[in-house]
């Protein structure tokens, strides 16, 4: 058992703070301005830049990160917003797909100028290049280690 | 109106994506653990490093960067759990104490060694020892930002 260094605490903590007052701030922002949460955002915003402005809701769940029960309950309330619809898979009965309606899409590109502002302003207004660079970076490794071994324990299989 | 550039928009999507994955990540790896999520651990593991263990309400919330409404609800399950109580506040009747148990310091001291292997495991083996620093540099430069220009639209005063 090893304990984190004095430089690795200190990133940690730092990297816990920015994340958590992060997603307050764009949470605040887009209900503020577009009537939903962050995560709801992002699934519209996904939509729209996908051919066909559709997607299986399993790709989508995998796209964005979160569980399959989230993605469900989330759909729900923006299929009541009248911003997508579910339709079902032609190739695969039990599947479903998450289709951006003309009303959602127009949202996306209502809601878009803001929010791009709101994280520049968190975010890439403040980093130099060569420190955005390195965040992506930091952020791929981080990400792809957190795939799991076999792959299967994601929240999108969940 | 300035959109994002290729690269910014590659680092965020990154970003968000890590951010997701760890959040996920830990709380499942504390729940299994620990019966708690990772805020919940975030609460008893600061108030463990503090003299007395104890904390002012109001500054756990500023130290965990949640609102006051999250910490209260969260501190209420903690009691509940028998490992941490509130006592008034000597020096001013509307605030309150947090203050550690007996058994929540054990829980601590149980809890931590599995979950700084997985906070290991999921972020600082992975990096070198520049990209800690990279990071850590990153983190509190974004964290700053969003205190506010008046440092009141955060979280623990709402």
């Amino acid at each position: 058992m090893e304990w984190l260094t004095a430089e690795e605490q200190a990133a940690w903590r730092a990297f816990l703070q920015a994340t958590y007052l992060l997603e307050d701030h764009l949470d605040r922002q887009l209900q503020r301005d577009a009537g939903m949460p962050h995560v709801y955002y992002a699934l519209l915003s996904t939509l729209s830049e996908t051919p066909g402005r559709s997607m299986r809701m399993t790709e989508l769940a995998e796209r964005v990160k979160i569980t399959r029960s989230r993605l469900s309950h989330a759909v729900s309330r923006l299929e009541g917003n009248g911003w997508l619809r579910r339709e079902s898979c032609p190739s695969d009965r039990r599947g479903q797909i998450a289709v951006l309606t003309d009303a959602g899409y127009d949202k996306v590109v209502e809601t878009a100028p803001g929010h791009v502002q709101a994280v520049r302003g968190a975010i890439f207004d403040r980093l130099s290049a060569e420190q955005t660079a390195q965040l992506g970076e930091i952020a791929r490794i981080i990400a792809e280690g957190l795939h799991g071994p076999d792959g299967t324990d994601v929240p999108w299989l969940r």
